[in-house]
Protein backbone atom coordinates (compact mmCIF):
# COMPACT_ATOMS: atom_id res chain seq x y z
CA UNK A 1 0.00 0.00 0.00
CA UNK A 2 3.01 2.83 0.79
CA UNK A 3 4.25 3.81 -2.40
CA UNK A 4 6.11 7.22 -2.01
CA UNK A 5 8.31 7.51 0.66
CA UNK A 6 9.95 11.04 1.57
CA UNK A 7 13.33 10.51 3.57
CA UNK A 8 13.78 14.15 4.63
CA UNK A 9 17.33 14.05 6.38
CA UNK A 10 20.00 11.52 3.48
CA UNK A 11 23.03 11.04 6.54
CA UNK A 12 24.44 7.53 7.42
CA UNK A 13 20.66 6.58 8.56
CA UNK A 14 17.97 8.40 6.13
CA UNK A 15 20.95 6.96 3.24
CA UNK A 16 20.52 3.55 4.91
CA UNK A 17 17.09 3.58 5.10
CA UNK A 18 16.68 4.42 1.41
CA UNK A 19 18.91 1.04 0.85
CA UNK A 20 17.29 -0.94 3.00
CA UNK A 21 14.06 -0.10 1.68
CA UNK A 22 15.11 -1.44 -1.82
CA UNK A 23 17.29 -4.53 -0.36
CA UNK A 24 13.91 -5.14 1.49
CA UNK A 25 11.94 -5.33 -1.92
CA UNK A 26 10.52 -2.05 -1.62
CA UNK A 27 9.28 -0.78 -5.40
CA UNK A 28 7.65 2.73 -4.72
CA UNK A 29 9.18 5.90 -5.28
CA UNK A 30 11.98 7.39 -2.69
CA UNK A 31 12.49 10.96 -2.54
CA UNK A 32 14.89 12.26 -0.54
CA UNK A 33 16.00 16.17 0.81
CA UNK A 34 19.19 17.14 2.58
CA UNK A 35 20.48 20.21 4.42
CA UNK A 36 23.07 19.96 1.85
CA UNK A 37 23.32 19.19 -1.69
CA UNK A 38 26.58 17.23 -1.34
CA UNK A 39 24.81 14.44 0.92
CA UNK A 40 21.82 14.39 -1.22
CA UNK A 41 24.03 13.66 -4.31
CA UNK A 42 25.92 11.05 -2.52
CA UNK A 43 22.55 9.37 -1.54
CA UNK A 44 20.94 9.65 -5.12
CA UNK A 45 24.19 8.57 -6.55
CA UNK A 46 24.06 5.48 -4.12
CA UNK A 47 20.68 4.28 -5.20
CA UNK A 48 18.89 5.11 -1.64
CA UNK A 49 16.58 7.36 -3.24
CA UNK A 50 15.35 8.33 -6.68
CA UNK A 51 15.40 11.99 -6.86
CA UNK A 52 16.11 14.78 -4.76
CA UNK A 53 13.96 17.28 -3.65
CA UNK A 54 14.26 21.04 -2.96
CA UNK A 55 11.28 21.88 -0.97
CA UNK A 56 10.99 18.89 1.94
CA UNK A 57 7.28 20.07 2.75
CA UNK A 58 6.42 19.90 -0.50
CA UNK A 59 8.52 16.48 -0.60
CA UNK A 60 6.70 15.44 2.44
CA UNK A 61 2.73 16.31 0.78
CA UNK A 62 3.04 14.48 -1.76
CA UNK A 63 4.62 11.37 -0.50
CA UNK A 64 2.36 8.65 2.10
CA UNK A 65 5.33 8.03 4.59
CA UNK A 66 7.45 10.59 5.90
CA UNK A 67 10.66 9.23 7.69
CA UNK A 68 12.85 12.17 9.34
CA UNK A 69 16.58 11.30 9.77
CA UNK A 70 17.88 14.83 11.37
CA UNK A 71 19.26 15.47 14.41
CA UNK A 72 16.51 15.83 17.27
CA UNK A 73 16.24 19.65 17.61
CA UNK A 74 15.68 19.53 13.75
CA UNK A 75 13.23 16.57 13.94
CA UNK A 76 11.20 18.46 16.52
CA UNK A 77 11.25 21.93 13.96
CA UNK A 78 10.41 19.37 11.38
CA UNK A 79 7.21 18.24 13.06
CA UNK A 80 5.68 21.39 13.89
CA UNK A 81 5.80 22.55 10.27
CA UNK A 82 5.06 19.49 8.70
CA UNK A 83 1.40 19.25 11.08
CA UNK A 84 0.69 22.34 8.96
CA UNK A 85 0.89 20.57 5.61
CA UNK A 86 -0.02 17.21 6.31
CA UNK A 87 -3.40 15.20 6.34
CA UNK A 88 -4.93 11.99 8.18
CA UNK A 89 -3.58 10.49 4.80
CA UNK A 90 -0.30 10.61 6.24
CA UNK A 91 2.46 8.79 8.43
CA UNK A 92 5.31 10.62 9.53
CA UNK A 93 8.21 8.43 11.42
CA UNK A 94 11.80 9.39 12.98
CA UNK A 95 14.73 7.50 13.97
CA UNK A 96 16.00 9.61 16.85
CA UNK A 97 18.05 8.47 19.85
CA UNK A 98 15.67 9.88 22.50
CA UNK A 99 11.82 9.89 22.42
CA UNK A 100 10.22 11.51 25.51
CA UNK A 101 10.47 15.02 23.57
CA UNK A 102 9.36 13.74 20.05
CA UNK A 103 6.77 11.51 21.70
CA UNK A 104 5.52 14.52 23.54
CA UNK A 105 5.67 16.42 20.42
CA UNK A 106 3.76 13.30 18.18
CA UNK A 107 0.60 13.58 21.00
CA UNK A 108 0.96 17.55 20.38
CA UNK A 109 0.52 17.77 16.60
CA UNK A 110 0.06 14.87 15.32
CA UNK A 111 -2.07 11.60 15.95
CA UNK A 112 -6.01 12.55 16.04
CA UNK A 113 -8.43 11.17 13.06
CA UNK A 114 -8.47 14.77 11.43
CA UNK A 115 -4.11 14.76 11.37
CA UNK A 116 -1.42 12.70 10.16
CA UNK A 117 -0.23 9.64 11.84
CA UNK A 118 3.44 10.19 13.33
CA UNK A 119 5.22 7.01 14.84
CA UNK A 120 8.24 7.56 16.99
CA UNK A 121 11.21 5.20 16.21
CA UNK A 122 14.68 4.70 16.98
CA UNK A 123 17.02 1.88 15.08
CA UNK A 124 19.44 0.91 17.29
CA UNK A 125 22.18 1.52 14.51
CA UNK A 126 24.77 3.39 13.54
CA UNK A 127 28.57 3.68 13.08
CA UNK A 128 30.65 6.07 14.61
CA UNK A 129 31.08 8.55 11.68
CA UNK A 130 28.37 9.80 10.15
CA UNK A 131 27.63 10.96 6.58
CA UNK A 132 25.40 9.41 3.45
CA UNK A 133 29.14 7.97 1.78
CA UNK A 134 28.90 5.31 4.48
CA UNK A 135 25.17 4.25 4.19
CA UNK A 136 24.83 0.49 4.52
CA UNK A 137 21.73 -1.57 3.07
CA UNK A 138 22.36 -4.06 5.97
CA UNK A 139 22.74 -1.25 8.96
CA UNK A 140 19.42 -2.21 10.34
CA UNK A 141 19.98 -6.37 9.98
CA UNK A 142 19.54 -8.01 13.32
CA UNK A 143 19.13 -4.94 14.91
CA UNK A 144 16.53 -3.98 16.95
CA UNK A 145 13.91 -1.01 16.04
CA UNK A 146 12.47 0.66 19.42
CA UNK A 147 9.09 2.56 18.89
CA UNK A 148 6.85 4.35 21.53
CA UNK A 149 3.71 4.26 20.35
CA UNK A 150 0.65 5.23 22.20
CA UNK A 151 -2.31 3.11 22.00
CA UNK A 152 -4.17 6.28 23.44
CA UNK A 153 -3.66 7.89 20.21
CA UNK A 154 -6.74 7.99 17.84
CA UNK A 155 -5.41 7.57 14.25
CA UNK A 156 -7.83 7.51 10.66
CA UNK A 157 -7.93 4.22 9.21
CA UNK A 158 -5.86 5.12 6.73
CA UNK A 159 -2.97 6.45 8.64
CA UNK A 160 -3.27 3.61 10.91
CA UNK A 161 -3.13 0.88 7.98
CA UNK A 162 0.02 3.15 6.70
CA UNK A 163 1.95 2.51 10.61
CA UNK A 164 0.73 -1.05 10.10
CA UNK A 165 2.70 -1.39 6.76
CA UNK A 166 5.90 1.04 8.19
CA UNK A 167 6.43 -1.77 11.31
CA UNK A 168 5.62 -4.55 8.05
CA UNK A 169 8.85 -2.61 5.94
CA UNK A 170 10.95 -2.40 9.35
CA UNK A 171 11.01 -6.13 9.81
CA UNK A 172 11.54 -7.06 6.05
CA UNK A 173 15.01 -4.46 6.74
CA UNK A 174 15.68 -7.46 9.09
CA UNK A 175 15.28 -5.61 12.47
CA UNK A 176 13.38 -6.89 15.62
CA UNK A 177 10.77 -4.43 16.70
CA UNK A 178 9.99 -3.67 20.14
CA UNK A 179 7.72 -1.61 21.85
CA UNK A 180 8.48 1.09 24.78
CA UNK A 181 6.68 3.48 26.64
CA UNK A 182 8.94 6.48 25.62
CA UNK A 183 10.17 7.62 29.31
CA UNK A 184 10.98 4.29 30.05
CA UNK A 185 12.85 4.14 26.58
CA UNK A 186 14.83 7.53 27.28
CA UNK A 187 16.10 5.65 30.69
CA UNK A 188 17.14 2.84 28.94
CA UNK A 189 19.22 3.53 26.15
CA UNK A 190 21.12 5.78 28.76
CA UNK A 191 22.31 3.08 30.46
CA UNK A 192 23.21 0.84 26.75
CA UNK A 193 23.82 3.16 24.40
CA UNK A 194 24.48 6.78 25.83
CA UNK A 195 26.77 5.86 28.64
CA UNK A 196 28.63 3.66 26.69
CA UNK A 197 29.30 6.84 24.33
CA UNK A 198 30.06 9.11 27.08
CA UNK A 199 32.53 6.57 28.88
CA UNK A 200 34.57 6.33 25.32
CA UNK A 201 34.06 9.75 24.93
CA UNK A 202 36.00 10.41 28.46
CA UNK A 203 38.20 7.95 28.59
CA UNK A 204 39.46 9.16 24.57
CA UNK A 205 39.85 12.71 25.80
CA UNK A 206 41.31 11.87 28.61
CA UNK A 207 43.99 9.38 26.70
CA UNK A 208 44.76 12.46 23.89
CA UNK A 209 45.95 14.48 27.19
CA UNK A 210 48.26 11.37 28.89
CA UNK A 211 49.53 9.90 25.95
CA UNK A 212 48.22 12.08 22.92
CA UNK A 213 51.68 12.68 22.00
CA UNK A 214 52.95 9.29 21.78
CA UNK A 215 51.36 7.58 18.86
CA UNK A 216 53.63 4.44 19.60
CA UNK A 217 52.13 4.19 23.40
CA UNK A 218 48.44 4.04 21.50
CA UNK A 219 49.81 1.04 19.48
CA UNK A 220 50.69 -0.66 23.13
CA UNK A 221 46.99 -0.68 23.88
CA UNK A 222 46.24 -2.94 20.74
CA UNK A 223 42.65 -4.47 20.22
CA UNK A 224 41.22 -3.68 23.47
CA UNK A 225 42.34 0.21 23.92
CA UNK A 226 41.25 0.30 20.17
CA UNK A 227 37.17 -1.10 20.84
CA UNK A 228 37.32 0.61 23.78
CA UNK A 229 38.08 4.16 22.16
CA UNK A 230 36.18 3.71 18.78
CA UNK A 231 33.07 5.50 19.85
CA UNK A 232 35.55 8.27 20.52
CA UNK A 233 35.29 9.46 17.01
CA UNK A 234 31.76 10.43 17.28
CA UNK A 235 30.70 13.68 16.35
CA UNK A 236 29.81 15.94 18.68
CA UNK A 237 26.95 17.59 16.05
CA UNK A 238 24.82 14.09 16.89
CA UNK A 239 25.26 13.74 20.36
CA UNK A 240 24.70 17.60 21.78
CA UNK A 241 20.61 17.00 20.81
CA UNK A 242 21.11 13.49 23.07
CA UNK A 243 22.40 15.25 25.61
CA UNK A 244 20.34 18.26 25.81
CA UNK A 245 17.05 15.88 25.58
CA UNK A 246 17.96 13.18 27.76
CA UNK A 247 20.15 15.04 30.70
CA UNK A 248 19.12 13.74 33.53
CA UNK A 249 18.81 10.33 32.84
CA UNK A 250 22.50 10.35 31.19
CA UNK A 251 23.33 11.86 34.81
CA UNK A 252 22.19 9.31 36.60
CA UNK A 253 24.03 6.59 34.49
CA UNK A 254 27.54 8.66 34.60
CA UNK A 255 26.66 9.37 38.32
CA UNK A 256 26.61 5.70 39.01
CA UNK A 257 29.77 4.63 36.69
CA UNK A 258 31.90 7.22 38.84
CA UNK A 259 30.19 5.58 42.09
CA UNK A 260 31.22 2.11 40.68
CA UNK A 261 35.21 2.80 39.42
CA UNK A 262 35.67 4.51 42.61
CA UNK A 263 34.47 1.18 44.52
CA UNK A 264 36.70 -0.46 42.26
CA UNK A 265 39.90 1.91 42.91
CA UNK A 266 38.99 1.29 46.72
CA UNK A 267 39.27 -2.62 46.18
CA UNK A 268 42.30 -3.15 43.86
CA UNK A 269 43.84 -4.79 46.99
CA UNK A 270 40.42 -6.60 48.50
CA UNK A 271 38.03 -9.34 47.59
CA UNK A 272 35.69 -6.73 46.15
CA UNK A 273 37.97 -6.90 43.03
CA UNK A 274 36.83 -10.31 42.89
CA UNK A 275 32.84 -9.33 42.75
CA UNK A 276 33.29 -7.38 40.09
CA UNK A 277 34.88 -9.21 38.08
CA UNK A 278 32.35 -12.32 38.74
CA UNK A 279 29.74 -9.42 38.17
CA UNK A 280 30.90 -8.44 35.14
CA UNK A 281 31.48 -11.93 33.65
CA UNK A 282 27.61 -12.80 34.23
CA UNK A 283 26.72 -9.76 32.40
CA UNK A 284 28.51 -11.11 29.53
CA UNK A 285 27.66 -14.61 29.93
CA UNK A 286 23.85 -13.42 29.29
CA UNK A 287 24.67 -11.87 25.64
CA UNK B 1 72.05 -21.23 18.04
CA UNK B 2 68.52 -21.71 20.49
CA UNK B 3 67.73 -25.47 20.02
CA UNK B 4 65.91 -25.91 23.32
CA UNK B 5 63.01 -24.03 24.29
CA UNK B 6 60.68 -24.46 27.67
CA UNK B 7 57.46 -22.84 28.08
CA UNK B 8 56.33 -23.15 31.37
CA UNK B 9 52.40 -22.21 31.51
CA UNK B 10 50.65 -23.25 28.51
CA UNK B 11 47.81 -21.38 28.44
CA UNK B 12 46.63 -18.50 26.02
CA UNK B 13 49.98 -16.78 26.18
CA UNK B 14 51.88 -20.03 26.36
CA UNK B 15 50.44 -21.86 23.60
CA UNK B 16 50.80 -19.27 21.24
CA UNK B 17 53.98 -18.57 21.87
CA UNK B 18 54.74 -22.61 20.94
CA UNK B 19 52.68 -22.06 17.80
CA UNK B 20 53.43 -18.71 16.68
CA UNK B 21 57.55 -20.39 17.50
CA UNK B 22 56.78 -23.19 14.95
CA UNK B 23 55.37 -20.41 12.56
CA UNK B 24 57.92 -18.35 12.86
CA UNK B 25 60.36 -21.53 11.32
CA UNK B 26 61.62 -22.70 14.78
CA UNK B 27 62.84 -25.84 14.02
CA UNK B 28 64.56 -26.94 17.70
CA UNK B 29 62.71 -28.84 20.73
CA UNK B 30 59.82 -27.14 22.81
CA UNK B 31 59.17 -28.66 25.99
CA UNK B 32 56.01 -27.74 28.00
CA UNK B 33 54.84 -27.88 31.15
CA UNK B 34 51.57 -26.75 33.10
CA UNK B 35 49.75 -26.96 36.14
CA UNK B 36 46.66 -28.73 34.90
CA UNK B 37 47.25 -31.67 32.74
CA UNK B 38 44.55 -31.12 30.89
CA UNK B 39 45.91 -27.59 29.81
CA UNK B 40 49.09 -29.24 29.11
CA UNK B 41 47.31 -31.53 26.18
CA UNK B 42 46.02 -29.53 24.93
CA UNK B 43 48.98 -27.70 24.06
CA UNK B 44 50.20 -30.94 22.93
CA UNK B 45 47.74 -31.62 20.54
CA UNK B 46 47.72 -28.23 19.15
CA UNK B 47 51.58 -28.91 18.25
CA UNK B 48 52.69 -25.45 20.30
CA UNK B 49 54.79 -28.60 22.38
CA UNK B 50 56.76 -31.37 21.50
CA UNK B 51 56.20 -32.83 25.05
CA UNK B 52 55.42 -32.41 28.59
CA UNK B 53 57.54 -32.32 31.25
CA UNK B 54 56.17 -33.23 34.76
CA UNK B 55 59.36 -31.59 36.79
CA UNK B 56 59.22 -27.53 35.06
CA UNK B 57 62.86 -26.84 36.93
CA UNK B 58 64.39 -29.62 35.16
CA UNK B 59 62.60 -28.80 31.74
CA UNK B 60 63.93 -25.69 32.21
CA UNK B 61 67.43 -27.25 33.48
CA UNK B 62 67.98 -28.94 30.23
CA UNK B 63 66.39 -25.81 28.52
CA UNK B 64 68.46 -22.73 26.63
CA UNK B 65 65.67 -20.34 27.20
CA UNK B 66 62.61 -20.72 29.39
CA UNK B 67 59.77 -19.05 28.81
CA UNK B 68 57.41 -18.04 31.93
CA UNK B 69 53.70 -18.13 30.84
CA UNK B 70 51.99 -17.77 34.26
CA UNK B 71 50.70 -15.44 36.55
CA UNK B 72 52.83 -12.22 37.79
CA UNK B 73 52.77 -14.07 41.37
CA UNK B 74 53.77 -17.37 40.31
CA UNK B 75 56.37 -16.06 37.93
CA UNK B 76 57.96 -14.46 41.22
CA UNK B 77 58.38 -17.69 42.60
CA UNK B 78 59.83 -19.43 39.35
CA UNK B 79 62.20 -16.79 39.53
CA UNK B 80 63.27 -17.78 42.58
CA UNK B 81 63.43 -21.42 41.97
CA UNK B 82 64.86 -21.06 38.73
CA UNK B 83 67.71 -18.63 40.19
CA UNK B 84 69.15 -21.79 42.28
CA UNK B 85 69.21 -24.22 39.48
CA UNK B 86 70.18 -22.47 35.77
CA UNK B 87 73.56 -20.60 35.14
CA UNK B 88 75.13 -18.73 32.93
CA UNK B 89 74.50 -20.57 29.59
CA UNK B 90 70.52 -19.98 30.37
CA UNK B 91 67.64 -17.53 29.57
CA UNK B 92 64.53 -16.98 31.29
CA UNK B 93 62.19 -14.55 29.95
CA UNK B 94 58.18 -14.32 30.62
CA UNK B 95 55.10 -12.41 29.49
CA UNK B 96 54.03 -10.98 32.92
CA UNK B 97 51.85 -7.53 32.51
CA UNK B 98 53.46 -5.37 34.97
CA UNK B 99 57.05 -5.03 35.11
CA UNK B 100 58.38 -3.43 38.25
CA UNK B 101 58.25 -6.11 40.50
CA UNK B 102 59.37 -8.45 37.93
CA UNK B 103 61.99 -6.33 37.13
CA UNK B 104 63.19 -6.13 40.72
CA UNK B 105 63.59 -9.92 40.65
CA UNK B 106 65.66 -9.94 37.65
CA UNK B 107 68.05 -7.81 39.16
CA UNK B 108 68.08 -9.56 42.57
CA UNK B 109 68.23 -13.26 41.22
CA UNK B 110 69.64 -12.81 37.74
CA UNK B 111 71.74 -11.34 35.20
CA UNK B 112 75.22 -11.34 36.76
CA UNK B 113 78.32 -13.13 34.89
CA UNK B 114 78.04 -16.24 36.83
CA UNK B 115 73.46 -16.71 36.83
CA UNK B 116 71.44 -17.07 34.28
CA UNK B 117 70.20 -13.77 32.34
CA UNK B 118 66.29 -12.66 32.74
CA UNK B 119 64.70 -10.56 30.07
CA UNK B 120 61.51 -9.32 31.41
CA UNK B 121 59.12 -9.69 28.29
CA UNK B 122 55.16 -8.27 28.25
CA UNK B 123 53.25 -8.86 24.87
CA UNK B 124 50.90 -6.27 24.57
CA UNK B 125 48.35 -8.95 22.68
CA UNK B 126 45.69 -11.27 24.10
CA UNK B 127 42.22 -12.44 24.46
CA UNK B 128 39.31 -11.75 26.81
CA UNK B 129 39.27 -15.46 27.34
CA UNK B 130 42.21 -17.65 28.71
CA UNK B 131 43.12 -21.02 27.91
CA UNK B 132 45.47 -23.46 25.57
CA UNK B 133 42.09 -24.05 23.16
CA UNK B 134 42.28 -20.43 22.49
CA UNK B 135 46.36 -20.76 21.48
CA UNK B 136 46.77 -18.79 18.56
CA UNK B 137 50.16 -18.87 16.21
CA UNK B 138 49.34 -15.23 14.62
CA UNK B 139 48.01 -13.67 18.23
CA UNK B 140 51.11 -11.58 18.12
CA UNK B 141 51.22 -10.50 14.88
CA UNK B 142 51.13 -6.88 14.19
CA UNK B 143 51.50 -6.38 18.07
CA UNK B 144 53.83 -4.80 20.20
CA UNK B 145 56.43 -6.78 22.49
CA UNK B 146 57.87 -4.87 25.10
CA UNK B 147 60.99 -5.32 27.13
CA UNK B 148 62.11 -3.35 30.17
CA UNK B 149 65.77 -4.82 30.02
CA UNK B 150 68.32 -2.50 31.68
CA UNK B 151 71.71 -1.78 30.14
CA UNK B 152 73.70 -2.36 33.75
CA UNK B 153 72.71 -5.66 34.50
CA UNK B 154 76.05 -7.40 33.35
CA UNK B 155 75.68 -11.03 31.46
CA UNK B 156 77.59 -13.96 30.33
CA UNK B 157 78.59 -13.61 26.68
CA UNK B 158 77.22 -16.48 26.08
CA UNK B 159 73.29 -15.43 27.74
CA UNK B 160 73.66 -12.28 26.12
CA UNK B 161 73.71 -13.93 22.70
CA UNK B 162 70.88 -16.25 23.75
CA UNK B 163 68.92 -12.66 24.63
CA UNK B 164 70.00 -10.99 20.78
CA UNK B 165 68.35 -14.96 19.29
CA UNK B 166 65.07 -14.35 21.48
CA UNK B 167 65.12 -10.90 20.65
CA UNK B 168 65.17 -11.99 16.50
CA UNK B 169 62.42 -14.77 17.35
CA UNK B 170 59.97 -12.48 18.90
CA UNK B 171 60.53 -9.99 15.79
CA UNK B 172 60.03 -13.48 13.45
CA UNK B 173 56.53 -14.45 15.34
CA UNK B 174 55.61 -11.05 14.05
CA UNK B 175 56.08 -8.73 16.99
CA UNK B 176 57.10 -4.53 17.27
CA UNK B 177 59.73 -4.63 19.81
CA UNK B 178 60.04 -1.50 22.40
CA UNK B 179 62.41 -1.15 25.38
CA UNK B 180 60.78 0.88 28.21
CA UNK B 181 62.12 1.80 32.01
CA UNK B 182 60.21 -1.12 34.34
CA UNK B 183 58.47 1.87 35.81
CA UNK B 184 57.42 3.74 32.63
CA UNK B 185 56.40 0.64 31.78
CA UNK B 186 53.74 0.46 34.12
CA UNK B 187 52.42 3.10 33.79
CA UNK B 188 51.99 3.37 30.75
CA UNK B 189 49.80 0.08 30.49
CA UNK B 190 48.17 1.29 33.41
CA UNK B 191 46.51 4.15 30.68
CA UNK B 192 46.50 2.26 27.55
CA UNK B 193 45.61 -1.39 29.03
CA UNK B 194 44.48 -1.55 32.77
CA UNK B 195 42.43 1.22 32.47
CA UNK B 196 40.65 0.05 29.69
CA UNK B 197 40.09 -3.04 31.31
CA UNK B 198 39.02 -2.21 34.96
CA UNK B 199 36.61 -0.25 32.61
CA UNK B 200 34.93 -2.53 30.89
CA UNK B 201 34.39 -4.35 34.08
CA UNK B 202 32.85 -1.80 36.32
CA UNK B 203 30.49 -0.88 33.51
CA UNK B 204 29.37 -4.36 32.48
CA UNK B 205 29.04 -4.87 36.72
CA UNK B 206 27.07 -1.64 36.73
CA UNK B 207 24.70 -2.96 33.64
CA UNK B 208 24.73 -6.44 35.06
CA UNK B 209 22.71 -4.69 38.49
CA UNK B 210 20.40 -2.55 35.99
CA UNK B 211 19.34 -4.24 33.20
CA UNK B 212 21.03 -8.01 33.53
CA UNK B 213 17.47 -9.30 34.35
CA UNK B 214 16.65 -7.95 30.64
CA UNK B 215 17.99 -9.90 27.86
CA UNK B 216 16.09 -7.96 25.29
CA UNK B 217 17.56 -4.51 26.58
CA UNK B 218 21.26 -5.94 26.19
CA UNK B 219 20.50 -6.50 22.59
CA UNK B 220 19.22 -2.87 22.02
CA UNK B 221 22.97 -2.13 22.93
CA UNK B 222 24.37 -3.76 20.01
CA UNK B 223 27.70 -3.28 18.30
CA UNK B 224 28.50 -0.59 20.70
CA UNK B 225 27.55 -1.88 23.77
CA UNK B 226 28.86 -5.37 23.15
CA UNK B 227 32.54 -3.93 22.15
CA UNK B 228 32.42 -1.36 25.61
CA UNK B 229 31.90 -4.57 27.70
CA UNK B 230 33.93 -7.70 25.45
CA UNK B 231 36.38 -7.11 28.25
CA UNK B 232 33.89 -7.66 31.06
CA UNK B 233 34.53 -11.53 30.65
CA UNK B 234 37.80 -11.01 31.66
CA UNK B 235 39.12 -13.68 34.14
CA UNK B 236 40.00 -12.64 38.11
CA UNK B 237 42.18 -14.89 37.88
CA UNK B 238 44.25 -12.72 35.85
CA UNK B 239 43.72 -9.62 36.75
CA UNK B 240 44.33 -9.74 40.43
CA UNK B 241 48.03 -10.08 40.15
CA UNK B 242 47.86 -7.02 37.77
CA UNK B 243 46.15 -5.26 40.66
CA UNK B 244 48.18 -6.29 43.24
CA UNK B 245 51.10 -5.04 41.85
CA UNK B 246 50.48 -1.93 39.83
CA UNK B 247 47.90 -0.73 42.40
CA UNK B 248 49.26 3.11 42.53
CA UNK B 249 49.19 3.60 38.52
CA UNK B 250 46.08 1.92 38.25
CA UNK B 251 44.39 4.17 41.05
CA UNK B 252 45.93 7.13 39.22
CA UNK B 253 44.26 6.45 36.39
CA UNK B 254 41.21 5.16 38.01
CA UNK B 255 40.55 8.72 40.25
CA UNK B 256 41.26 10.56 36.92
CA UNK B 257 38.71 9.11 34.99
CA UNK B 258 36.42 9.08 37.88
CA UNK B 259 36.98 13.23 37.64
CA UNK B 260 36.83 13.66 34.14
CA UNK B 261 33.30 11.50 33.70
CA UNK B 262 31.94 14.34 36.49
CA UNK B 263 33.33 16.67 34.55
CA UNK B 264 31.28 15.58 31.68
CA UNK B 265 28.22 15.02 33.44
CA UNK B 266 27.82 18.46 34.56
CA UNK B 267 28.97 19.85 30.83
CA UNK B 268 26.10 18.09 29.30
CA UNK B 269 24.08 21.47 28.79
CA UNK B 270 27.65 23.35 28.11
CA UNK B 271 29.84 24.29 25.76
CA UNK B 272 32.36 22.34 27.35
CA UNK B 273 30.59 18.95 25.68
CA UNK B 274 31.91 19.84 22.28
CA UNK B 275 35.36 20.48 23.90
CA UNK B 276 35.62 16.68 25.48
CA UNK B 277 34.09 15.84 21.93
CA UNK B 278 36.56 17.64 19.74
CA UNK B 279 39.46 16.19 22.24
CA UNK B 280 38.67 12.51 21.91
CA UNK B 281 38.01 12.91 18.20
CA UNK B 282 41.43 14.22 18.01
CA UNK B 283 42.84 11.29 20.16
CA UNK B 284 40.72 8.68 17.46
CA UNK B 285 42.58 10.77 14.54
CA UNK B 286 45.92 9.66 16.13
CA UNK B 287 45.24 5.98 15.71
Amino acid sequence: MIERIAILGTGLLGTSVGLALRGAGFRGTIVGWNRSAAGAETALNAGAVDSIASDPLEAARVSQVVVLAVPIYATLDFMEKLSGVLGPEHLVTDVGSTKGEISDAAGRFFNTPERAAFLPGHPMAGKERGGAALGDANLFRGAVWLFTDDVSWQRSAKSAELVKDWRALVAAMGSKTLDLDPMRHDEMVAWVSHLPQFVATALSALLQDEVGDAPELKDIGGRALREMTRLGASPYSMWRDIALTNTEAVQATLFALEQRLAHLRENLRTPGLREEFDWANQFRRGQ
